[in-house]
């Protein structure tokens, strides 16, 4: 079979969400309030796209920044939600990911990204992680204002790159991202990260990975 | 105007969920992983409903569950999941609600649910708070298969009993309900319970209250 071509989520599966958390142990005296905040951020797209509305991710983590502070009863600092969104277009790398991308694309692997991020905001996350080179193209759920794991998001991506959707495989470290990618069609890898894990009922036929540079040795 | 027909949602705004707390602190170490555990839930109740899949709540949270407790590191004894299914089914109506339900019925409203839980499960929660004598019917996302807020969800209530959808009032104290309720066109009502509050972007038109008694008072 030929190769497939890798579409990668961003935050959290390339990206080092973890460098969030001084920021919440500051506003929250709890550095796991950074999760709290990331899991209401993920529900309340999902919510958005139900409900058929839409607004940037970036919208959605300042306003659930504020709806995790009033429920916690914390009066948040000025600036708060500007910090939140410096911080979250300088995210880094996972030590994985350089090198990683660099032999997938040495063996003749395509890549491209399909985040929740909205284009700009994309687009400044992987450049500032030095990583935007390795991708042929970005994808954002903004082009059809629908939140992953809504399965015409994924179709965009197999439209636009032209490929029959069961030619994508869909990298991820968050299961629910998968489990749309796999309804859509593409072929989900879960790739571990800390944090993270697969509810059984969304397990079955998801193959599993450590590292980036691991996705070569599949059998595909 | 004719009254509204009053819909309420079940778990957390008419039944005490903070009862699970010694069960994930007994398991956790930790009885804010209870909160953890349930913001899990409803994001994957709407994930798979996003991928076009249906699963009944209560298997969501005995995998989701497990999901927790991978992810935690933590050995689940033996029963776990059966234990926090029956917890799940014996949760204690909160302080003011069947005195505000029978409030409300002796002024004249008529009162339905609708609720996440399968309608089995649903009929024993209600019967065992003592409640299920308030309500007129009892709905379940299990008649449509698609979780809220998905909008064939609340139109289904509206189908069901002949009343045009603008007629409904839906209750809720999760602000991600509301935002599909009034996505559908019902009237969204937030009531305020511990945990909970609502985004910016989702508060716009939603009146709220503290207590179930304060409806009857609402400008209907």
């Amino acid at each position: 079979m030929a190769r497939p071509v890798l579409v990668f989520d961003v935050n959290e599966t390339l990206l080092d969400i973890r460098t969030l958390e001084p920021l919440f142990a500051r506003w929250f005296d709890d550095a796991g309030a950074m999760r709290r905040w990331f899991a209401q951020m993920v529900l309340y797209s999902q919510s958005l796209t139900l409900a058929g509305r839409y607004l940037p991710f970036g919208s959605i983590a300042s306003d659930v920044l504020g709806m995790l502070a009033a429920i916690e009863d914390r009066a948040l600092p000025q600036g708060a939600a500007s910090d939140l969104k410096a911080a979250s277009t300088q995210l880094p790398a996972h030590g994985d990911v350089e090198e990683g991308l660099a032999s997938l694309l040495e063996q003749g692997f395509r890549l491209v990204t399909l985040t929740n991020s909205d284009s700009d905001t994309q687009a400044e996350q992987l450049s500032n992680a030095g990583i935007a080179r390795f991708f042929e193209a970005q994808f954002s759920v903004d082009s059809v204002e629908q939140f992953k794991p809504a399965t015409a998001t994924y179709r965009h991506v197999a439209t636009s790159l032209q490929v029959d959707i069961s030619r994508l495989a869909m990298i991820a470290c968050h299961s629910w991202d998968l489990l749309g990618a796999a309804a859509a069609g593409m072929q989900p890898v879960f790739i571990r990260r800390e944090g993270n894990s697969q509810p059984g009922f969304a397990s079955a036929g998801v193959r599993e990975v450590d590292r980036i540079g691991e996705l070569a040795a599949l059998d595909w």
